[in-house]
Protein backbone atom coordinates (compact mmCIF):
# COMPACT_ATOMS: atom_id res chain seq x y z
CA UNK A 1 0.00 0.00 0.00
CA UNK A 2 2.53 2.71 1.09
CA UNK A 3 4.52 1.79 -2.10
CA UNK A 4 1.70 2.47 -4.58
CA UNK A 5 1.17 5.63 -2.31
CA UNK A 6 4.42 7.17 -2.75
CA UNK A 7 4.01 6.47 -6.31
CA UNK A 8 1.07 8.04 -6.77
CA UNK A 9 2.90 11.37 -4.87
CA UNK A 10 5.46 11.32 -7.00
CA UNK A 11 2.88 11.17 -10.25
CA UNK A 12 1.26 13.92 -9.08
CA UNK A 13 4.47 15.97 -8.59
CA UNK A 14 5.59 15.11 -12.37
CA UNK A 15 1.72 15.81 -13.53
CA UNK A 16 2.41 19.39 -12.54
CA UNK A 17 5.94 19.62 -13.89
CA UNK A 18 4.14 18.14 -16.87
CA UNK A 19 1.38 21.68 -16.77
CA UNK A 20 4.53 23.51 -16.14
CA UNK A 21 5.99 22.89 -18.87
CA UNK A 22 3.18 22.88 -21.22
CA UNK A 23 3.09 26.70 -19.84
CA UNK A 24 6.15 27.49 -20.44
CA UNK A 25 5.39 26.47 -24.40
CA UNK A 26 2.06 28.39 -24.59
CA UNK A 27 3.54 31.36 -23.37
CA UNK A 28 6.61 31.37 -25.72
CA UNK A 29 4.63 30.72 -28.58
CA UNK A 30 1.61 33.70 -27.42
CA UNK A 31 4.25 36.18 -26.98
CA UNK A 32 6.06 34.74 -30.59
CA UNK A 33 2.33 35.20 -32.30
CA UNK A 34 2.07 38.40 -30.00
CA UNK A 35 5.78 40.41 -31.29
CA UNK A 36 5.36 38.44 -34.70
CA UNK A 37 1.20 39.36 -35.21
CA UNK A 38 1.80 35.21 -36.15
CA UNK A 39 -2.22 34.73 -36.56
CA UNK A 40 -1.56 30.59 -36.98
CA UNK A 41 0.98 30.41 -34.19
CA UNK A 42 -1.82 32.39 -32.13
CA UNK A 43 -4.46 29.68 -32.99
CA UNK A 44 -2.08 26.64 -32.32
CA UNK A 45 -1.79 28.11 -28.46
CA UNK A 46 -5.28 28.82 -28.17
CA UNK A 47 -6.33 25.00 -29.26
CA UNK A 48 -3.20 23.88 -27.12
CA UNK A 49 -4.90 25.47 -23.90
CA UNK A 50 -7.51 23.26 -23.92
CA UNK A 51 -4.84 20.42 -22.90
CA UNK A 52 -3.55 22.15 -20.11
CA UNK A 53 -7.24 22.15 -18.57
CA UNK A 54 -7.80 18.43 -19.34
CA UNK A 55 -4.58 17.61 -17.47
CA UNK A 56 -5.50 19.84 -14.39
CA UNK A 57 -8.50 18.12 -14.31
CA UNK A 58 -6.58 14.77 -14.51
CA UNK A 59 -4.35 15.87 -11.73
CA UNK A 60 -7.24 17.42 -9.61
CA UNK A 61 -9.11 13.81 -10.05
CA UNK A 62 -5.75 11.90 -9.16
CA UNK A 63 -5.35 14.06 -6.20
CA UNK A 64 -8.89 13.76 -4.85
CA UNK A 65 -8.47 9.66 -5.57
CA UNK A 66 -5.56 9.87 -3.41
CA UNK A 67 -7.00 11.40 -0.48
CA UNK A 68 -9.55 8.75 -0.58
CA UNK A 69 -7.63 5.85 -1.30
CA UNK A 70 -4.74 6.58 0.88
CA UNK A 71 -6.06 9.02 3.65
CA UNK A 72 -2.75 10.62 3.39
CA UNK A 73 -1.84 12.96 6.67
CA UNK A 74 0.61 15.30 7.61
CA UNK A 75 3.55 16.81 5.07
CA UNK A 76 1.83 14.08 2.37
CA UNK A 77 -1.68 15.79 3.14
CA UNK A 78 -0.56 19.01 3.09
CA UNK A 79 1.16 18.29 -0.72
CA UNK A 80 -1.87 17.30 -1.93
CA UNK A 81 -3.98 19.99 -1.26
CA UNK A 82 -1.04 22.19 -2.10
CA UNK A 83 -0.83 20.75 -5.54
CA UNK A 84 -4.72 21.80 -6.33
CA UNK A 85 -3.60 25.01 -5.69
CA UNK A 86 -0.45 24.74 -7.98
CA UNK A 87 -2.46 23.05 -10.69
CA UNK A 88 -5.26 25.65 -10.21
CA UNK A 89 -2.53 28.65 -10.92
CA UNK A 90 -0.65 26.73 -13.85
CA UNK A 91 -3.93 26.48 -15.31
CA UNK A 92 -4.78 30.31 -15.03
CA UNK A 93 -1.19 30.91 -16.58
CA UNK A 94 -2.25 28.77 -19.38
CA UNK A 95 -5.67 30.68 -20.09
CA UNK A 96 -3.67 33.66 -19.75
CA UNK A 97 -1.14 32.90 -22.31
CA UNK A 98 -4.01 32.08 -24.44
CA UNK A 99 -5.33 35.49 -23.79
CA UNK A 100 -2.01 36.98 -25.30
CA UNK A 101 -2.75 34.84 -28.16
CA UNK A 102 -6.09 35.90 -28.53
CA UNK A 103 -5.63 39.62 -28.70
CA UNK A 104 -2.55 38.52 -31.44
CA UNK A 105 -5.38 36.87 -33.88
CA UNK A 106 -7.22 39.94 -32.81
CA UNK A 107 -5.54 42.33 -34.76
CA UNK A 108 -4.14 40.31 -37.02
CA UNK A 109 -2.12 41.33 -39.04
CA UNK A 110 -1.46 43.88 -37.26
CA UNK A 111 0.61 44.27 -34.38
CA UNK A 112 -1.04 44.74 -30.87
CA UNK A 113 1.77 47.05 -29.31
CA UNK A 114 2.65 50.55 -31.04
CA UNK A 115 6.45 50.36 -31.82
CA UNK A 116 7.32 52.58 -28.69
CA UNK A 117 6.50 50.06 -26.25
CA UNK A 118 7.33 47.26 -28.88
CA UNK A 119 11.07 46.81 -26.06
CA UNK A 120 8.91 46.43 -22.54
CA UNK A 121 7.26 44.00 -23.49
CA UNK A 122 9.45 41.67 -24.96
CA UNK A 123 11.46 42.30 -21.61
CA UNK A 124 7.93 41.48 -19.99
CA UNK A 125 7.70 38.39 -22.19
CA UNK A 126 11.14 37.36 -21.55
CA UNK A 127 10.53 37.67 -17.81
CA UNK A 128 7.41 35.50 -18.03
CA UNK A 129 9.03 32.48 -19.63
CA UNK A 130 11.84 32.69 -17.64
CA UNK A 131 9.82 32.69 -14.39
CA UNK A 132 7.77 30.01 -16.07
CA UNK A 133 10.98 28.06 -16.30
CA UNK A 134 12.08 28.83 -12.94
CA UNK A 135 8.84 26.91 -11.91
CA UNK A 136 9.60 24.23 -13.61
CA UNK A 137 13.04 23.99 -12.24
CA UNK A 138 11.44 24.64 -8.76
CA UNK A 139 8.90 21.86 -9.05
CA UNK A 140 11.80 19.33 -10.02
CA UNK A 141 14.23 20.41 -7.49
CA UNK A 142 12.51 22.37 -4.49
CA UNK A 143 15.16 24.17 -4.18
CA UNK A 144 13.99 27.61 -2.84
CA UNK A 145 16.88 29.68 -4.04
CA UNK A 146 14.87 29.38 -7.25
CA UNK A 147 11.52 30.44 -5.73
CA UNK A 148 13.32 33.71 -4.48
CA UNK A 149 14.34 34.27 -8.49
CA UNK A 150 11.12 33.56 -9.13
CA UNK A 151 9.78 36.54 -6.79
CA UNK A 152 12.99 39.09 -7.65
CA UNK A 153 11.94 38.42 -11.20
CA UNK A 154 8.25 39.03 -10.40
CA UNK A 155 9.48 43.08 -8.77
CA UNK A 156 10.56 43.51 -12.11
CA UNK A 157 7.05 42.39 -14.33
CA UNK A 158 5.63 44.92 -12.00
CA UNK A 159 7.97 47.90 -12.30
CA UNK A 160 7.05 47.13 -16.50
CA UNK A 161 3.35 47.00 -16.09
CA UNK A 162 3.79 50.30 -14.17
CA UNK A 163 5.73 51.87 -16.51
CA UNK A 164 3.20 50.49 -19.21
CA UNK A 165 0.09 52.59 -17.41
CA UNK A 166 2.73 55.65 -17.01
CA UNK A 167 3.16 55.77 -20.75
CA UNK A 168 -0.55 55.75 -21.99
CA UNK A 169 -1.14 58.09 -19.03
CA UNK A 170 1.51 60.34 -20.60
CA UNK A 171 0.06 63.51 -22.69
CA UNK A 172 2.39 62.47 -25.56
CA UNK A 173 0.33 59.09 -25.54
CA UNK A 174 -1.13 59.69 -28.93
CA UNK A 175 -2.70 56.06 -29.85
CA UNK A 176 -6.41 55.20 -30.66
CA UNK A 177 -8.30 53.71 -27.82
CA UNK A 178 -8.54 50.50 -29.23
CA UNK A 179 -5.04 49.80 -28.90
CA UNK A 180 -4.76 51.52 -25.45
CA UNK A 181 -6.99 49.35 -24.34
CA UNK A 182 -5.05 46.38 -26.07
CA UNK A 183 -2.13 47.43 -24.52
CA UNK A 184 -3.38 48.39 -21.00
CA UNK A 185 -4.81 44.38 -21.18
CA UNK A 186 -1.61 42.77 -22.51
CA UNK A 187 0.20 44.08 -19.24
CA UNK A 188 -2.25 43.05 -17.15
CA UNK A 189 -2.08 39.34 -18.56
CA UNK A 190 2.09 39.73 -18.55
CA UNK A 191 1.66 40.68 -14.77
CA UNK A 192 -0.99 38.26 -13.90
CA UNK A 193 0.97 35.64 -15.01
CA UNK A 194 4.05 36.25 -12.87
CA UNK A 195 1.85 36.94 -10.02
CA UNK A 196 0.52 33.16 -10.32
CA UNK A 197 4.16 32.01 -11.06
CA UNK A 198 4.93 34.09 -7.46
CA UNK A 199 1.73 32.13 -5.97
CA UNK A 200 3.41 28.78 -7.36
CA UNK A 201 6.81 29.60 -5.46
CA UNK A 202 5.28 30.46 -2.73
CA UNK A 203 3.18 27.27 -2.21
CA UNK A 204 6.44 24.97 -2.80
CA UNK A 205 8.42 27.42 0.03
CA UNK A 206 5.69 27.14 2.32
CA UNK A 207 5.78 22.89 1.45
CA UNK A 208 9.06 22.76 2.10
CA UNK A 209 9.98 24.85 4.81
CA UNK A 210 6.19 24.59 6.73
CA UNK A 211 5.97 27.88 7.15
CA UNK A 212 3.76 30.47 5.32
CA UNK A 213 5.17 33.78 4.68
CA UNK A 214 3.36 36.24 3.35
CA UNK A 215 5.81 38.96 2.16
CA UNK A 216 8.68 38.35 0.51
CA UNK A 217 11.08 34.80 1.55
CA UNK B 1 -16.12 10.72 15.98
CA UNK B 2 -18.73 10.44 13.44
CA UNK B 3 -20.79 13.33 15.01
CA UNK B 4 -17.61 15.79 15.15
CA UNK B 5 -17.19 15.23 11.22
CA UNK B 6 -20.37 16.17 10.71
CA UNK B 7 -19.85 19.54 12.58
CA UNK B 8 -16.69 20.20 11.13
CA UNK B 9 -18.73 19.51 7.12
CA UNK B 10 -21.14 22.32 8.30
CA UNK B 11 -18.90 24.34 10.20
CA UNK B 12 -17.24 24.69 6.36
CA UNK B 13 -20.26 25.07 4.80
CA UNK B 14 -20.72 27.92 7.31
CA UNK B 15 -17.47 29.17 6.56
CA UNK B 16 -18.34 29.41 2.93
CA UNK B 17 -21.57 31.56 3.29
CA UNK B 18 -20.08 33.88 5.77
CA UNK B 19 -17.29 34.86 3.24
CA UNK B 20 -20.08 34.89 0.44
CA UNK B 21 -21.61 37.15 2.84
CA UNK B 22 -18.78 39.79 3.41
CA UNK B 23 -18.13 39.22 -0.39
CA UNK B 24 -21.69 41.11 -1.23
CA UNK B 25 -20.81 43.76 1.04
CA UNK B 26 -17.27 44.47 -0.55
CA UNK B 27 -19.12 44.66 -4.19
CA UNK B 28 -21.58 46.47 -2.85
CA UNK B 29 -19.49 49.01 -0.55
CA UNK B 30 -16.81 48.69 -3.77
CA UNK B 31 -19.66 50.17 -6.22
CA UNK B 32 -20.98 52.42 -4.23
CA UNK B 33 -17.54 53.84 -3.83
CA UNK B 34 -17.12 53.68 -7.48
CA UNK B 35 -20.04 55.13 -8.76
CA UNK B 36 -20.10 58.40 -6.29
CA UNK B 37 -16.53 58.74 -5.68
CA UNK B 38 -16.52 58.38 -2.25
CA UNK B 39 -12.57 57.49 -1.23
CA UNK B 40 -13.52 57.00 2.56
CA UNK B 41 -15.98 54.06 1.39
CA UNK B 42 -13.67 53.17 -0.87
CA UNK B 43 -10.99 52.67 1.68
CA UNK B 44 -13.22 50.46 4.10
CA UNK B 45 -13.40 47.88 1.31
CA UNK B 46 -9.32 47.70 0.88
CA UNK B 47 -9.20 47.09 4.51
CA UNK B 48 -11.85 44.85 4.53
CA UNK B 49 -10.59 42.46 2.03
CA UNK B 50 -8.00 41.34 4.83
CA UNK B 51 -10.87 39.86 6.55
CA UNK B 52 -11.60 37.67 3.34
CA UNK B 53 -8.08 36.75 3.09
CA UNK B 54 -7.76 35.78 6.47
CA UNK B 55 -11.33 33.79 6.34
CA UNK B 56 -9.91 32.24 3.36
CA UNK B 57 -6.51 30.81 5.31
CA UNK B 58 -8.86 29.63 8.40
CA UNK B 59 -11.50 28.35 6.08
CA UNK B 60 -8.43 25.75 4.56
CA UNK B 61 -6.94 25.12 7.29
CA UNK B 62 -10.07 23.70 8.34
CA UNK B 63 -10.80 21.75 5.36
CA UNK B 64 -6.76 20.46 6.05
CA UNK B 65 -7.65 19.54 9.71
CA UNK B 66 -10.62 17.07 8.30
CA UNK B 67 -8.94 15.58 5.39
CA UNK B 68 -5.79 14.25 7.83
CA UNK B 69 -8.48 14.03 11.57
CA UNK B 70 -11.45 12.29 9.78
CA UNK B 71 -9.54 11.04 6.63
CA UNK B 72 -13.42 11.86 4.61
CA UNK B 73 -14.41 9.56 1.31
CA UNK B 74 -16.90 9.88 -1.46
CA UNK B 75 -19.47 12.48 -1.27
CA UNK B 76 -17.43 14.37 1.88
CA UNK B 77 -14.41 14.11 0.40
CA UNK B 78 -15.72 15.99 -2.63
CA UNK B 79 -17.14 18.42 -0.51
CA UNK B 80 -14.39 19.15 1.49
CA UNK B 81 -11.61 19.43 -1.97
CA UNK B 82 -14.48 21.23 -3.57
CA UNK B 83 -14.77 23.83 -0.68
CA UNK B 84 -11.03 24.45 -1.27
CA UNK B 85 -11.81 25.38 -4.64
CA UNK B 86 -14.93 27.78 -3.91
CA UNK B 87 -12.95 29.31 -1.38
CA UNK B 88 -10.64 30.39 -3.77
CA UNK B 89 -13.09 31.82 -5.91
CA UNK B 90 -14.95 33.67 -3.22
CA UNK B 91 -11.48 35.12 -2.13
CA UNK B 92 -10.61 35.98 -5.78
CA UNK B 93 -13.83 37.90 -5.95
CA UNK B 94 -13.24 39.50 -3.15
CA UNK B 95 -10.02 40.70 -4.81
CA UNK B 96 -11.79 42.00 -8.20
CA UNK B 97 -14.23 44.04 -5.10
CA UNK B 98 -11.26 45.59 -3.87
CA UNK B 99 -9.96 46.28 -7.20
CA UNK B 100 -12.92 48.35 -7.96
CA UNK B 101 -12.29 50.05 -4.76
CA UNK B 102 -8.88 51.11 -5.54
CA UNK B 103 -10.07 52.26 -8.91
CA UNK B 104 -12.59 54.99 -7.24
CA UNK B 105 -9.75 55.78 -5.04
CA UNK B 106 -7.36 56.35 -7.27
CA UNK B 107 -9.64 58.91 -9.52
CA UNK B 108 -11.17 60.31 -6.66
CA UNK B 109 -12.35 63.65 -6.13
CA UNK B 110 -13.27 62.24 -10.00
CA UNK B 111 -15.39 59.53 -10.99
CA UNK B 112 -14.28 56.95 -12.79
CA UNK B 113 -16.71 56.43 -15.55
CA UNK B 114 -17.69 58.86 -18.02
CA UNK B 115 -21.15 59.41 -18.11
CA UNK B 116 -22.07 57.34 -21.66
CA UNK B 117 -21.29 54.83 -19.59
CA UNK B 118 -22.54 55.22 -16.22
CA UNK B 119 -25.99 52.91 -16.80
CA UNK B 120 -24.08 50.18 -18.44
CA UNK B 121 -21.84 50.09 -15.04
CA UNK B 122 -24.76 50.33 -13.26
CA UNK B 123 -26.42 47.35 -14.61
CA UNK B 124 -23.39 45.51 -14.56
CA UNK B 125 -22.35 46.15 -10.65
CA UNK B 126 -26.25 45.34 -9.92
CA UNK B 127 -25.90 41.77 -11.97
CA UNK B 128 -22.78 41.59 -10.24
CA UNK B 129 -24.47 42.31 -6.51
CA UNK B 130 -27.32 39.59 -7.44
CA UNK B 131 -24.90 36.93 -8.82
CA UNK B 132 -23.11 36.99 -4.93
CA UNK B 133 -26.26 36.81 -3.36
CA UNK B 134 -27.30 34.29 -5.54
CA UNK B 135 -24.19 32.63 -4.51
CA UNK B 136 -24.78 32.70 -1.13
CA UNK B 137 -28.34 31.72 -1.51
CA UNK B 138 -27.29 28.16 -3.31
CA UNK B 139 -24.34 27.45 -0.93
CA UNK B 140 -27.41 27.63 1.57
CA UNK B 141 -30.14 25.88 0.07
CA UNK B 142 -28.00 23.78 -3.10
CA UNK B 143 -30.87 24.32 -5.13
CA UNK B 144 -29.43 24.00 -8.49
CA UNK B 145 -32.42 26.40 -9.87
CA UNK B 146 -30.58 29.29 -8.07
CA UNK B 147 -27.04 27.78 -10.15
CA UNK B 148 -28.79 28.37 -13.31
CA UNK B 149 -29.66 31.62 -12.80
CA UNK B 150 -26.11 32.94 -11.65
CA UNK B 151 -25.26 31.54 -15.18
CA UNK B 152 -28.28 33.29 -16.79
CA UNK B 153 -27.22 36.47 -14.92
CA UNK B 154 -23.56 35.88 -16.46
CA UNK B 155 -24.45 35.72 -19.61
CA UNK B 156 -25.92 39.51 -19.28
CA UNK B 157 -22.40 40.82 -17.25
CA UNK B 158 -20.50 39.22 -20.55
CA UNK B 159 -22.74 40.85 -22.95
CA UNK B 160 -22.79 44.45 -21.07
CA UNK B 161 -18.63 44.00 -21.10
CA UNK B 162 -18.77 43.37 -24.48
CA UNK B 163 -20.83 46.52 -24.72
CA UNK B 164 -18.25 48.65 -22.88
CA UNK B 165 -15.62 47.25 -25.60
CA UNK B 166 -17.55 48.30 -28.58
CA UNK B 167 -18.26 51.77 -26.96
CA UNK B 168 -14.36 52.05 -26.36
CA UNK B 169 -13.69 51.18 -30.12
CA UNK B 170 -16.17 53.25 -31.79
CA UNK B 171 -14.94 56.02 -33.65
CA UNK B 172 -17.36 58.40 -31.37
CA UNK B 173 -15.10 57.96 -28.14
CA UNK B 174 -13.30 60.94 -27.02
CA UNK B 175 -11.89 59.88 -23.72
CA UNK B 176 -8.73 60.38 -22.77
CA UNK B 177 -5.82 57.30 -22.67
CA UNK B 178 -6.06 57.30 -18.65
CA UNK B 179 -10.07 57.12 -18.59
CA UNK B 180 -9.73 54.65 -21.64
CA UNK B 181 -7.66 52.12 -19.55
CA UNK B 182 -9.68 53.14 -16.36
CA UNK B 183 -13.09 52.16 -18.12
CA UNK B 184 -11.64 48.76 -19.64
CA UNK B 185 -10.00 47.54 -16.41
CA UNK B 186 -13.37 48.40 -14.51
CA UNK B 187 -15.20 46.66 -17.08
CA UNK B 188 -12.87 43.36 -16.87
CA UNK B 189 -13.17 43.22 -13.09
CA UNK B 190 -16.72 43.34 -13.50
CA UNK B 191 -16.38 40.40 -15.86
CA UNK B 192 -14.23 38.62 -13.70
CA UNK B 193 -16.42 39.06 -10.31
CA UNK B 194 -19.41 37.16 -12.64
CA UNK B 195 -17.24 34.31 -14.05
CA UNK B 196 -15.76 33.48 -10.66
CA UNK B 197 -19.57 33.16 -9.25
CA UNK B 198 -20.21 31.09 -12.32
CA UNK B 199 -17.27 29.09 -11.38
CA UNK B 200 -18.97 28.52 -7.79
CA UNK B 201 -22.73 27.57 -9.42
CA UNK B 202 -20.95 25.13 -11.34
CA UNK B 203 -18.85 23.48 -8.13
CA UNK B 204 -22.47 23.19 -6.38
CA UNK B 205 -24.19 21.78 -9.35
CA UNK B 206 -21.22 19.04 -9.36
CA UNK B 207 -20.95 18.47 -6.08
CA UNK B 208 -25.17 17.79 -5.65
CA UNK B 209 -25.67 15.79 -9.04
CA UNK B 210 -22.05 14.17 -8.85
CA UNK B 211 -21.35 15.34 -12.59
CA UNK B 212 -19.29 17.56 -14.24
CA UNK B 213 -20.80 19.89 -17.27
CA UNK B 214 -18.64 21.74 -18.66
CA UNK B 215 -21.23 24.05 -20.90
CA UNK B 216 -24.51 25.34 -19.83
CA UNK B 217 -26.39 23.27 -17.14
Amino acid sequence: MRKVFQEELIQVGEDLIEISKLVTEAIQNATTAFEGADVDLAQDVIAADARIDFLQNGLDERAIDILALQGPVASDLRMIVGSLRMSASLERMGDLARHVAQLARLRYPATVIPEQLTATFKDMARLDLEIIQKVTLLLESRDLEVARDILKLNIRVDDLHLSVFRAIADPAWAETAATTVDVALASRYFERFADHGVSVARKVTYLVTGEWQPEGF
